[in-house]
């Protein structure tokens, strides 16, 4: 049986500032700092020694993952960092609040961007300085990949290939993996592993800074998932980031 | 025309309490933290625009190296973490302080150890827990590499294949590479680079803190090399090194 721990990082800037982020890379607040010393500690009092991380290129998970690893004096794990765990690209949307966004494209279209599994915003034109293609840290993707916009469907194939293909891999040699990702990346991973249907992914909502553990058989198949939370605690972090959402919030 | 900077983590908590250091995994002081930082505002302000990352898998490396990632904004390169940029393994001198040292073996012998080329201290058992194969960190290595005690000869013959392995393809691909390492991991690239004696390379100080900029041509020989700091600055730097170790502070 493997372990396979999860965590989604904590509260960014811009949730506070009620805009879009998506591949925008803001950093942590002071309470997503603080969530990640507590996912750190969970980790600890459950004892879950890792062999190795991997992350997004987004500073927002890179810190989450950093201050885990520090506080489990585990800095020296071999740490992988790629864009295919990065969070859910929001297209045009991305660095608009809700009320720009409603005013610009409608209540009802925002509200189908937000909840649809397969509908994406409108792209961003390459033009547009917050294309990828301008960022240094893309400049090794080759372009046809690099997405000006995503779905939640968009986001799972990018993220499934790199699962097979990296994660995969280093799981079935038995090595402890920890993953410090964002809400769609690990959405994309839940989805997968527990077969959940298109329609409920997106009512699906992932705490943020709780250590998320499934436990797989030797084919890799998810046999069980909890979180290392008391169950109070993780109903009261998963009903914040779905107040978040209707309030407009979106950490994603 | 390729450049590399070379950069040795500042104080830690060792150096303070005047013990050798070695592989033990000791943390930066308040003092080494703010060297990073300021190693970090001259590489800024130099303009060097990083693609990759290589250190070692001791926190006060890392940690130089996190430090200076974040802020330059940076945090998303890739790094390479390796114990073959480890500092000189100190043998069975790790932990012990000078004068504890010199009551053991006599200062005349303390002294044969830290300025030969080739002479190492004594190994550690592989009983002595002390002894790297004790440590998760190394459980991948094969045993026969790991070292019970090391002169800077044989430090060097770990650095430079690695140097020659992993980081010379990725600087003949024109990528912009960053070593936060140690003393005399970088005193064995130094020693490599420059070709100096091994009579010489014991008495070279590296200062901490400061980057040192290589500039290779394209056959990967070093045309120049410069500290990001003004005269004065490294000066001092170097002086401050030296000074610490006829005090008998090993910062190594």
């Amino acid at each position: 049986m493997v372990k396979l721990v999860l965590v989604r990082h904590g509260q960014s800037t811009w949730n506070l500032e009620n805009r879009f982020t998506g591949w925008t890379d803001v950093d942590l607040t002071e309470r997503g700092v603080q969530e990640a010393h507590e996912a750190a500690a969970a980790l600890k009092e459950g004892g879950y020694p890792f062999d190795l991380a991997f992350t997004s290129v987004l500073k927002r998970a890179i810190r989450t993952l950093w201050i885990v690893l520090d506080d489990m004096d585990l800095m020296w794990i071999p740490v992988h960092r790629s864009w295919k765990l990065n969070e859910r690209h929001y297209g045009a949307l991305q660095g608009l609040n809700k009320k720009d966004t409603a005013a610009k494209y409608g209540l009802e279209q925002v509200q189908i961007w937000r909840r649809s599994y397969d509908i994406p915003p409108d792209p961003l034109a390459e033009s547009d300085p917050r294309h990828p293609c301008h960022d240094p840290r893309y400049k090794d993707v080759p372009k046809g990949q690099l997405p000006a916009t995503e779905s939640l469907k968009i986001t799972l194939e990018r993220v499934l290939p790199y699962w097979h293909d990296e994660i995969v891999p280093v799981l079935r040699e038995g090595r402890k993996v920890l993953i410090a990702a964002h809400g769609n990346s690990i959405r994309a991973l839940v989805k997968y592993l527990d077969h959940v249907s298109d329609d409920r992914i997106t009512e699906l909502n992932i705490p943020t800074g709780i250590p998320l553990v499934y436990e797989l058989d030797e084919n890799l198949k998810a046999r069980a998932h909890y979180y290392l939370a008391d169950e109070e605690k993780v109903k009261a972090a998963t009903a914040s980031v779905a107040s978040q959402l209707t309030a407009g919030r979106s950490g994603r």
